[in-house]
């Protein structure tokens, strides 16, 4: 199990607001499921909200609705194969972390488990759900961001369609006064 | 002024999905403006929707509130320097586009200006403004998308935080069955 450390909510934006691709794990009495995702964005710094699309023709759908927890995993390119293995099955046949060799590690503030090979896990709750009916767009509030200072120069991956994805590439570094 | 492309909406997620920082557009009888945005996501494939986050502190706000259109522009790292200057500077003070070299390009269904230089401009219109009070949250349908058939490979621009931007890196394809 990779040493984890707590990392800080204020920065938590700065992991999602480039774009990656994410892994969506949920749990109920029936057991864990991951769910790869692409359609989210920051809506608040501190305490960090964000606003997601999870189709209701997803298993985790229905999860997340009734247990309003889930983790937000980012993983890198080296789990590419396994980001695309879950966006390709689905969660009521098959049990993804046995598939894919993934490894659930208890979070602390949830239920849903954290992906242990992930570079960065949020530990989220339910914050509004007034825009799941319409849209299928939950707004979750992160309680717990984790990271693996292991992982240094973290390449993730940005989704373009049909399977094709960015990876990320340098950073470069600009004056700007954006926070 | 360059030749640009319409662009099918039924692909237009393709270029948000990414993640991208992108330039917001707005026009009123004052002017036009420029806003540096990063938090967006795809609500819905076609026609497309996107939800994004345009604070109540920017001058932008108000004008997109009252014409209900504006345009994302999508820039590629060559506008680095334009992308941060137009996120440091105030359109109630300064003429974006004269101040930073840019050139305004009539839209073809809204008011507010393509911005030429990028390398797609999605032409939107407001389709649900009942989150704008509680999250500056604005859901746009994008009506009329062009592209630069000259820019083949655009490397956008992902922001990380506080001026340091990931620049889009190579791009892999995977065997996957999302869409």
């Amino acid at each position: 199990m990779r040493k984890k450390r707590s990392y800080p909510l204020s920065k938590v934006y700065g992991l999602l607001e480039p774009g990656p691709v994410v892994l969506v794990t949920t749990a109920n009495a029936a057991g864990h499921n991951i769910m790869t995702m692409s359609w989210q964005t920051m809506l608040d710094f501190e305490p960090p909200l964000l606003a997601c699309v999870i189709s209701n023709r997803n298993h985790s759908f229905e999860t997340l609705k009734k247990t309003r927890e889930c983790v937000i995993n980012i993983p890198t390119v080296e789990l590419a194969n396994q980001v695309v293995g879950c966006g390709n099955t689905s969660g009521d046949k098959v049990d993804k972390f046995l598939r894919f060799g993934l490894t659930a590690v208890a979070a602390s503030r949830v239920k849903a488990p954290l992906i242990d090979e992930c570079h960065a896990n949020l530990e989220c709750r339910i914050a509004d759900s007034r825009m799941v009916n319409k849209y299928n767009l939950f707004i979750l509030e992160v309680l717990q961001a984790w990271i693996d200072p292991a992982q240094k120069d973290p390449r993730t991956m940005h989704h373009r369609g049909k399977g094709a994805f960015m990876v990320a590439g340098e950073t470069i570094k600009l004056p700007s006064r954006m926070k």
